[in-house]
């Protein structure tokens, strides 16, 4: 027999837990959000959520979740350095073009600027995630600073084409946009020049 | 006496029939919404909304007004075509510093993240002002997605910045942000080769 308010092992208790933490990072933000608050939530001991799931920054990216390898991404652009720029947003709009990855991103943004909690957990799960994994690649001062001033030009790009979806902007082909902003993103990357 | 269903003239008409346009648009979108759909929610007659506000773009203009003359901004930057990227993103950036037009911006991205005719209320409200505004003064083909570049741009910008509120973009001054950001803007506002 299970015990009252315990769930039994396995991948129910897995999703159980990952509900738990997506809820809670919402509500409260990730700072607040704690393992024991999510393993009580959830109904399973704390011990099962480090488990499972390893650290709370591990936890968060599980929770937020979209199967893409950032981090092999960001490697692939800077293979060629003086191409970085273009690789990644090539690379971004390619991974835009699954719905079920653009849907994941936005339903994250939705909540972000509805929520507080929400853009806390969005926050983290993208300094922790894709901006550390492009920062720790770029070689200059203000590298974290380069890394988001990309990042931000990437999220509006998104909100342009995908939630305003203003022409012709939306109907431009990856491409095409691949060419328009790769320099942008590449100055931010590697130019020494750039005053930050 | 007033008629049933009628408002009196005045003030508070003005304000019914602007409350009542900005429910209409954000609920069936800028193009389904008709002045006669918003004069009636408002009790008034259709030519009472002509007469208030001319056409359904003015009025798009009056429900979405943020006090700022966009197209003085934009004349402003193009005074001297060689600085115009960072001329423009100064003036933006000196706008988001007044809390008001920051809470209000910032409501209409909510609203547009949220409700599908809310996104069509913003992205018309964008075309036909500020967008038009800096696209009529692009002498260069593809005027308009040059255009829509550099809005994409300062929208993620200002996601990074006042809803995720990332670190350090946050806390960067305007004038960090002016020098690193103004040259990404130039390059699509005056630049004759970027591929487009």
């Amino acid at each position: 027999m299970t015990p009252r308010g315990r769930r039994p092992v396995g991948s129910d208790t897995r999703a159980a837990i990952l509900a738990s933490a997506r809820d809670l990072f919402a509500e409260v933000g990730y700072e607040r959000a704690s393992i024991r608050g999510i393993a009580r939530r959830a109904g399973v001991d704390a011990a099962l959520v480090h488990h499972y799931f390893g650290t709370k920054d591990e936890l968060l990216a599980a929770a937020v979740d979209v199967p893409v390898d950032i981090g092999a991404v960001a490697e692939a652009a800077f293979e060629d350095r003086a191409r970085a720029g273009e690789v990644l947003i090539r690379s971004v709009l390619a991974i835009w073009e699954v719905p079920e990855f653009r849907s994941r991103f936005l339903g994250l943004v939705r909540a972000a600027v509805t929520h507080p909690g929400a853009a806390s957990m969005l926050r983290e799960a993208i300094v922790r995630g894709p901006l550390r994994d492009v920062t720790r690649r770029i070689d200059l001062p203000a590298a974290q600073l380069r890394a988001e001033l990309a990042a931000t030009h990437i999220i509006g790009l998104m909100m342009g084409r995908h939630v305003l979806q203003i022409e012709p902007l939306a109907s431009a082909t990856p491409d095409e946009l691949a060419r328009a902003i790769g320099p942008a993103l590449q100055r931010y990357l590697t130019e020494p020049d750039l005053v930050v």
